[in-house]
């Protein structure tokens, strides 16, 4: 096998589409948007495009394809959505039902392809200015919450806002929210800083999703809206079938994450 | 009759729900957000709400509505968008039919409501900086083109993108670039700058709709995209009903300009 990050995203998404990669795509393609994915049918298209619109802060929306269309545009000329991303969970009725290596079997003309932003894109800018990303430094999965937060609905699709966390040095703390301010499209600037109890957290300690971090003297807690949102509300609403990325094993696309910054 | 640009927002809509006011809006309630408005059937809102996911700065999005609802949430909680607009187009298979002050007898539970940014914001921040805005110093409506830039499609959906010109003084055009890119949800930053034959613009002086104004020595045509753009790509594709406001005779929401600025 070729050292795997050192690939261009095409050359990655080859090997996926072959079926020789189907782990985790964080630290791969360096500098290039990985993509959260949600395949839904037709009927439910309206209601899901609707509420990331509501919700642009979890549900940042770098692309929607038309119905039954399973090529992308704006991220790459090169991708099938079918085949493209290492893993996929098949949810039937809110149910995780199989994983899936690919989906071309699965493919109806009605299925609607959205592809929401990742906040890797974000770290990667966090960390070019030395801000440090403690879960990378401990080489954990990010810490994730379930918050007070109550997301906008959109016809069937309702629920809590998830959070990401990543505690931050008190004197880097504006900086943090100035460079993540410049990433609408990948969860953009901060929704909370410091008191995790005004946000409905109890415990730090005990993330809803991922892993603990450990927050240093000097450090305060700083939570982003998190893609995982999305795919939770997703599951609450239990479409009849419903085909998401597994976490973690993203699309990997062919736009730079500094295309991704609006000024 | 009260003197209307000294009244509240809401003692605006009031005038208008009563039908006291059917004029443009330019000019009332300064510093608060305006907003186009776009109602079609649902049938064709997947694709129109494709439409201005695929084209934001044309088509930036404010608020859209569930079908059949005519109460906004985000631009105030106080709107009937049935009554509170001062005239609507009536579009049937893309041809005017009527104008009318309200539209209480036409609503149908499938309307789909949309309601997109408008320049008037962002004008209000140039100002306050002492950038002249030419069309208000001369007392004229904003010069629009339709350009040689395709819009991306979505379902039935296309067209040409329509840009606003502003001429703008040389030492100026950074800076106008600095702040109109704040506001993203009001078309932003400009689409381009100087030679406007690059944009398929033949001759200034002659506007598709709106009038010609004077670009003095030292000063640049400075173009952003238009909320013309959504409308004359709706009339393109010819739907059964399509209602808007009539061009200039905006919705008055409660949103101060500054509350849509992204950073």
């Amino acid at each position: 096998m070729e050292k795997i990050n050192q690939l261009t995203p095409k050359e990655i998404r080859k090997l996926i589409r072959k079926g020789k990669w189907d782990k985790p795509t964080a630290g791969l393609a360096v500098g290039y948007a990985q993509a959260n994915l949600v395949i839904l049918p037709q009927k439910y298209a309206f209601d899901f495009l609707l509420f990331c619109q509501r919700n642009p802060k979890p549900c940042p929306l770098l692309e929607v394809l038309e119905p039954g269309v399973y090529r992308t545009e704006f991220l790459s000329s090169d991708i099938d959505i079918r085949t493209d991303i290492p893993r996929y969970n098949i949810y039937r009725k809110g149910k995780l039902e199989a994983t899936l290596k690919e989906i071309k079997g699965l493919w109806e003309k009605d299925f609607v392809t959205f592809l929401l932003g990742c906040s890797f894109s974000f770290e990667e800018a966090l960390l070019r200015v030395k801000i440090p990303i403690r879960h990378i430094e401990e080489n954990k999965n990010v810490p994730m919450y379930i918050t007070n937060i109550p997301c906008k609905p959109a016809g069937i699709f309702y629920g809590p806002m998830v959070v990401t966390m990543r505690p931050i040095p008190l004197d880097k703390v504006t900086r943090a929210v100035q460079i993540t301010s410049r990433y609408a499209s990948v969860h953009g600037m901060p929704i909370h800083i410091c008191d995790p109890s005004i946000i409905g957290i109890k415990d730090l300690r005990k993330p809803d999703f991922g892993d603990s971090v450990t927050i240093k003297e000097g450090e305060v807690p700083v939570f982003w809206a998190c893609g995982v949102t999305p795919q939770a509300v997703v599951m609450k609403a239990k479409p009849d079938l419903c085909i998401t990325h597994k976490p973690g094993h993203m699309l990997i696309s062919d736009l730079l994450n500094e295309e991704l910054a609006t000024h």
